[in-house]
């Protein structure tokens, strides 16, 4: 009898949070590390971002074991002021330098109202939202963006030059939910790509280039060296190039081709950079000014008609927190053939831990 | 005999940057502002921004006339710590007040590393990278942008809701012209949905709904009451709100509905609020070290293989460099049907100058 691996199991998320701990302890983490990085991955499953989740715990750890992460690695700092700071992760986990360089903003920001605080020599770090609504949950404006390695043509160019670098903006929403806007900067992820090939359909124009720089709508071409596409042409183009120059060269990371992939790379490690900043609102206004104010346009948006067939519209970041909502109360849906993967994995780890 | 009226004649900078120094000193302008003004305009015209350039002359002076602007606002500092600044442009034209408010930001960031300076109650500031390219000549990291009026419906909605936003960011490019990202958050610019129904073509989807908030392909429903659509859907959403809150909100300036068009509306103010931030390379890293990287960057793009039938790829504000190289030199070409009309205009306002 096949089972469908595609069903979904709904598993509670402190079970899955102890089980993400116990494989990150398990590959040499410390116990401090190993709970922070489960703890972002979790945070991606309640809030729905499944590919940003639990499922990531075989490529971080098989990074880990082939020397490309160190588990016990000391973030220090490297470069320091009222306003700024760079920290180098010492290529550990881009997580737990992720957290502290955002705390660290958020501290500066507290006496200096803005501050900007870098990681360099990192690793991929997970959703770049973890980290701006650090700075949102304190009241304050939070900005996270990571550079990632070449992935989208440039417009007109036929080779990846320009990462799908990640960039979230959180917003305190007063009594409404942050306002978290996080996006990538491609068309459309990888994944929906490879998802359309197996499926075997068309993937729309605009999405990538095979791989002589012709726009393509056929995911085999695409896949088969061709390259992602930036979403609004120069648009997503040139916010890639500001967050690699911001998150990579200002942070003395690796930028542009010296990034490496976490997922067919297991030759370098990734040198990724990072860039936190956070804002004081208390130094320009009123705090409860502010979130009266941002209640208030939320509301514009919230009592304006919507389209035929569309039951609601939502704020950036609404659905995510809905979903959050629902699933620390109900749990989180993960599918079969992924759990199996899990704990064949935990196995393999010794992790006596299961899903 | 009928005149081309879309004919195009080449004109000198200068001429131009004269002629509409004479409108701005008519419409009662004090000398210096006009002169502020008229550079924004003419160096719009000369990076190939026509939009942006001396063909918004009479829609600025028609809102002073109306008593929309006021030509003798005097900029006041509301707020200021080392970082943050707060200015007053006093319902006066947004350019003078913005130059001030990044020259401000810029000398900030020389001493303070980051800046952000705002200006609330002020109006169209012209093109964004006009003043995030200032902080890049001067060798520093520039960020600008500015809300505007509801034009875009949220994704899903019937309504717009959220502004066009513009947003740059300037990168100093060492040996090569800098990066000068700059960009609405609508898909397309309210303009090529005219040009679509004079010419009685249809608009991709995506572009715009209908008032009903059905997205369209047809011009006219477009414009009859329909509204824009953001670019990549919940990313120009997203990043548009984002713009609202740190130019408009966080500066006490008008935000959402608050914020007028000064095309359509000749009863209000605009209201309209502006955000810049300087950033400091050298506060991070030696700068000369900063600028061989991002020629490395630039490199990088420059020598990839461009798609088949693509001459060159171009970096973020090149063509628009490469524009202004040229129109330095042979002038600038603006349809015949605009010089009559601002020549018209200029007689309109006793100018004794033409272009």
């Amino acid at each position: 009898m096949s089972q469908d691996k595609a069903a979904v199991v709904v598993i509670d998320h402190q079970k899955l949070l102890h089980f993400a701990k116990e494989c990150f302890l398990s590959a040499g983490f410390a116990e401090e590390c190993a709970q922070l990085i489960a703890d972002s991955l979790i945070e991606a499953d309640l809030r729905g971002l499944n590919t940003h989740g639990v499922m990531r715990i075989p490529m971080y750890l098989k990074r880990v074991k082939a020397g490309l992460i160190d588990p016990l690695a000391q973030v220090k700092v490297v470069k320091e002021n009222a306003n700024m700071a760079i920290l180098d992760a010492g290529n550990g986990m881009g997580q737990p330098a992720s957290m502290y360089a955002m705390q660290k903003a958020i501290e500066k920001a507290s006496v200096a109202t803005i501050s900007m605080v870098g990681v360099r020599n990192s690793n991929h770090y997970g959703t770049a939202a973890y980290y701006s609504m650090m700075a949102a949950q304190q009241r304050m404006l939070g900005i996270s963006c990571s550079n990632t390695e070449p992935l989208m043509a440039a417009p007109g160019g036929a080779k990846a030059v320009a990462g799908n670098n990640p960039l979230s903006i959180a917003i305190p929403g007063g009594k409404k939910p942050d306002i978290v806007v996080d996006m990538a900067m491609s068309a459309a992820a990888i994944g929906k790509i490879v998802l359309a090939q197996k499926k075997e359909q068309s993937i729309p124009l605009g999405w990538a280039t095979d791989k002589m720089g012709n726009d393509t709508t056929d995911p085999n071409q695409a896949l088969d060296g061709g390259s992602l596409l930036p979403f609004a042409g120069p648009k997503g183009y040139g916010l890639s190039l500001a967050v690699d120059v911001l998150a990579g060269i200002l942070m003395g990371s690796g930028f542009g081709e010296e990034v490496k992939s976490p997922f067919d790379d297991f030759l370098h490690q990734q040198k990724v950079g990072h860039m936190f900043m956070a804002i004081d609102i208390s130094a320009f206004m009123d705090l409860e000014e502010f979130l009266a104010k941002a209640e208030a346009l939320i509301g514009q948006i919230e009592t304006a008609p919507a389209a035929p067939g569309v039951q609601e519209v939502f704020l950036p970041g609404e659905i995510e927190f809905n979903t959050k909502c629902r699933r620390l109360v109900d749990g989180v849906p993960l599918p079969i053939g992924l759990i199996d993967e899990l704990n064949a994995y935990a196995q393999e780890l010794a992790v006596t831990s299961r899903i």
